[in-house]
């Protein structure tokens, strides 16, 4: 089918090269002109000038996925967009959106008829061949006319073995990699959980691996003392353990090439979803330890426990006269 | 290659059923004779009716699988056997049991020239047809004695796609899904880790889904409340997403059929792998929090938290005449 | 001075009888009218049939303070007084409101030229005798107004020993035991901060308690198993320990007796400023696990663990065919 | 009473003195001959020039009492004074040793005849004036042998306000100040908790300290960005506030005279005792999240978290192209 497509960075272009793999007519715009140019030379997309260039060129009733900075950015292409679409077309969002930013732009799209989808949208760079895992939210007539393309984004069936009460049946909702999850906000609610969780495995994992790092420490008696090697703990684990994994598959590759770990940085970044699932934790009454930790990790690792640490070690000074420093022996060096 | 293996019950039997396909001569041993009758039967494995019959059954040097609940069980098989066994033989513990005993065994052994190895054995149930992951601790000598049982019982370098950087590679370390870690406890230590791991990865995925089954609740404000369908969304997320995974697989079984999760117990059993993790941690001076939070959910779910809350609610009474019932409205029915 | 005071609960009575005995002619209203008669006879207060009565008997500029439950009755109140008062005129919020729905009030309350304060409160029962500690936003002009009415509610400076380093000096801010914290909200925020820590400190305390009551637990061994008398630890820590706190005195107190705890409530409830201390360090990226962790033992209090709890069995029967049930000795009974 | 004394560090110089002032014969040993002078001239003490010289100057049935550092100190002082010590003497381990060890040293000492006593000792600095809470482990002869010396030392009744239900009625175990836990072991476990606890209250009023120093941070909406002053919040809690208590008097003198808590460290000691205190909850099964996190924010603090945040970089590098930094806006700086 024919589709716009506003947002041609790391996420978006690779979805643009799938679409049009898949024999759809992408018409394709970029803030930055020379990245729609080679993008259209590549795939044979369509470059437009301007976003209200990309909506002229489009047949109604027209469909026009973003996939830019959640946000203000956002914000400003849907608001041009309100104003150069017509009833029955359709906007899908298909970046890390607040869902309640989406329902309130569901709404506000409702009043001039437009549809409006919030999608989720996981897969980060191996999407081009994996496929990406879309979660949709919005109204059914909106999702209808998508279909074509989230049949070609999505990895479909067979990318992993059906779950074994299913065999032989007909396709269950969400096995073909897509699903329309409920209405305005309900993609984007179910991708921020996604990324929750995604935040707790990856904690854990993290855990792991620094005990293995550290299993050689000074502290730990010599009898039980180990010098583990970590990229051969993750090639083991991908093959028939109970925590193997898309995300152990890439700690592999990252730990793979002897290099360690020292390239990356101790500084983690946090995006929004899960300060946002924390949030509807809170709302729900919901008990979320485990995504909160891996929240606080990030946050800690932005050097910002400076004042609670020193909080502390205030404390400790003034009621034993400890000088905040560990005593020889009282803790790692 | 021959070998003795000792306790057939869910993981024990399948790893003889898998090593008897492999073309190994396999003497087992259960305290039920006749799940050693059954499985001889349908294996061509040869039965023994006592331990001390299944090392005379074989020849020297011989290697003696354990596969019995850790603890006093294996403490009692270990013991029998060292009265058994001559210098050059190998045990293996395939159990789940704590490094740290591992270590000392190891060291006892040691004393008679038995070579003790501690096998950490991932797979559960399905290793029968995936493989087992099999994390190795112990001296050289016994691993290479025991090399062919655990070339046969491990899933193989096919079982995952290879790590980018190693592709058309020499095989590395751990690639055949079985790994000798280090010396004596370095299996168990490595196997506590990752049921550590799994502990938190399983904890995120509850909690997520907790956030889905709860994403209606009659506190949240009717536009963002959503009646999520939660076994497609685990279908969703199976294919293309970041947290795909094989404790995501089990997850989505779980949830097929319609009937929910009604029929499984609120009350999470450890088995001590989390808490000996944490204790790992504590003494070498590692943040866990995700593994310990994993770790005291499943002792709440014991009602332990009983003596804690009324304390709590008793605080409560006395500076707030609160009764320790939530009043309308508070909280959550 | 003369105040109007709406809302006579066990919080607003006891405040409006601390007013009275300072000399203050309280003018109070409560929508249970016997209320407001009763406290009138105990104390000289003057009862008004209704808030429109109330606003009528005082003299301009007025000053109305508010003890009612936060949320749609404050919100309410406020309503209904911001049609009866005139410029100048101050309401005070002496609740447990929501710093962000404090800093709306203010702003629409600005624009008729009404002050708004809101003054977090705290000491429950006790303050009657203990005095209160007040933590005030809003503007300069309002607390000005106000300040005689403070001052005779707080505990005032000779309530605490002052700190060493002041002494001998000048008042300090917050000495006297209220505080005007900033602008709008910030004493709602200080407040619900407060709480926060509170939590926190509650928790802590029955951690330690549970760890106590669980000592002699069949599950530890017999050479260091205690069966310890909680109420004299209370008692011991109360003179002279590190911990000795308010919160250990009520603890204390709830201890007494000889009753045990067993008629205190399993279930915790939760007022709001927990979840919104969470909030706000989620706004601020500030890492605050105590607080999450002692609202998420609140939230599992309330049994909503039983997803999450079943979604753990679930995975766990699905991978080790456990069913569940913890086996004899792998979990305490 | 006649009582050897050995260590004269920070507590135990401050507890000599104590003593002294309350008539009790003190004879005195430290590894530094100074310090047993200066002690001497200034308290009165008799100092030996060295352990045997102590004990040799002690009346039969002899008293003596251990302040020195726990571990290979304390096990040293035990191991000599249990070659000179008699049967009927009691040794007082005051220092922070673990409650396991205490045990394994009574049932040694117990082969002599000796009574041992753990005495967990609480006050700080401030216990020369303010008296010591103290918890003591052991059997009941030697805690009557050693009485005179603990109603010395500990804060005594008056220390604070009587419970109420008991005003008036027979003082109760604990009331003085003292407490005699139970068998050996037990004064050591609770002092443990004890330090367990404090660790969750100091880290509860460290995050709230530090939501208080950003919430004028650049993230937060102006409309409600705080510039608050940390020394008045701490001293208007100090008066009728829930949360008021002796860390938090140290907290507000921490933070008084200008100069914020630049001059401390970031980097917070952990003793010994909240590790003990989570082993102790693991063994129990009990759920002890606050504590565990606050002893995780130590460990954090010593920059051990940097293994795990670069693996978390790494992942998130793999699968989405991040490079560790976070964006412009994404974090706060």
């Amino acid at each position: 089918m024919q589709i716009g497509f506003i947002g041609l960075g790391r996420m978006g272009g690779n979805m643009v090269r799938r679409l049009s793999r898949g024999g759809h007519e992408c018409h394709v715009y970029s803030n930055k002109a020379e990245e729609g140019a080679a993008l259209a030379a590549e795939t044979g997309a369509l470059a437009a000038p301007s976003i209200a260039a990309l909506v002229a060129g489009l047949d109604a009733p027209r469909t026009v996925w973003l996939m830019v900075p959640a946000g203000t950015v956002t914000q400003a292409v849907i608001d041009e967009l309100a104003g150069l679409l017509s009833g029955g077309d359709t906007i899908i969002d298909g970046g890390n959106s607040n869902y309640r930013d989406s329902v309130a732009r569901a709404a506000a799209l409702a009043g001039k008829e437009i549809h409006f989808l919030d999608c989720g949208t996981s897969g980060g760079l191996f999407g081009l061949e994996r496929g990406y895992s879309l979660m949709i939210g919005g109204d059914a007539a909106g999702v209808e006319a998508a279909r074509p393309v989230f049949e070609t984004l999505a990895p479909g069936v067979g990318a992993a073995p059906r779950t074994p009460v299913k065999d032989g049946g007909a396709l269950q909702p969400g096995e073909a990699g897509w699903l329309h999850c409920g209405k305005a906000g309900a993609g984007h609610y179910v991708k921020m959980v996604h990324n929750g969780i995604e935040y707790g495995i990856m904690q854990a994992f993290a855990e792991g691996f620094a005990l293995f790092a550290s299993a050689n420490d000074p502290v730990v008696p010599e009898e039980r003392s180990y010098a583990f090697d970590l990229p051969a703990i993750a090639e083991v684990w991908r093959r028939g353990s109970v925590v193997s994994s898309w995300l152990l598959d890439l700690g592999a590759e990252a730990l793979a090439g002897g290099k360690g770990l020292q390239d990356y940085s101790t500084r983690v970044a946090d995006s929004g979803e899960g300060r946002w699932t924390l949030n509807a934790a809170i709302e729900q009454g919901v008990s979320t330890p485990v995504i909160a930790d891996a929240l606080f990790a990030r946050f800690t690792s932005h050097d910002d426990a400076g004042t609670a640490n020193r909080f502390l070690s205030a404390l400790r000074n003034k009621f034993g006269g400890h000088d905040g420093v560990p005593k020889p022996g009282e803790t790692k060096a």
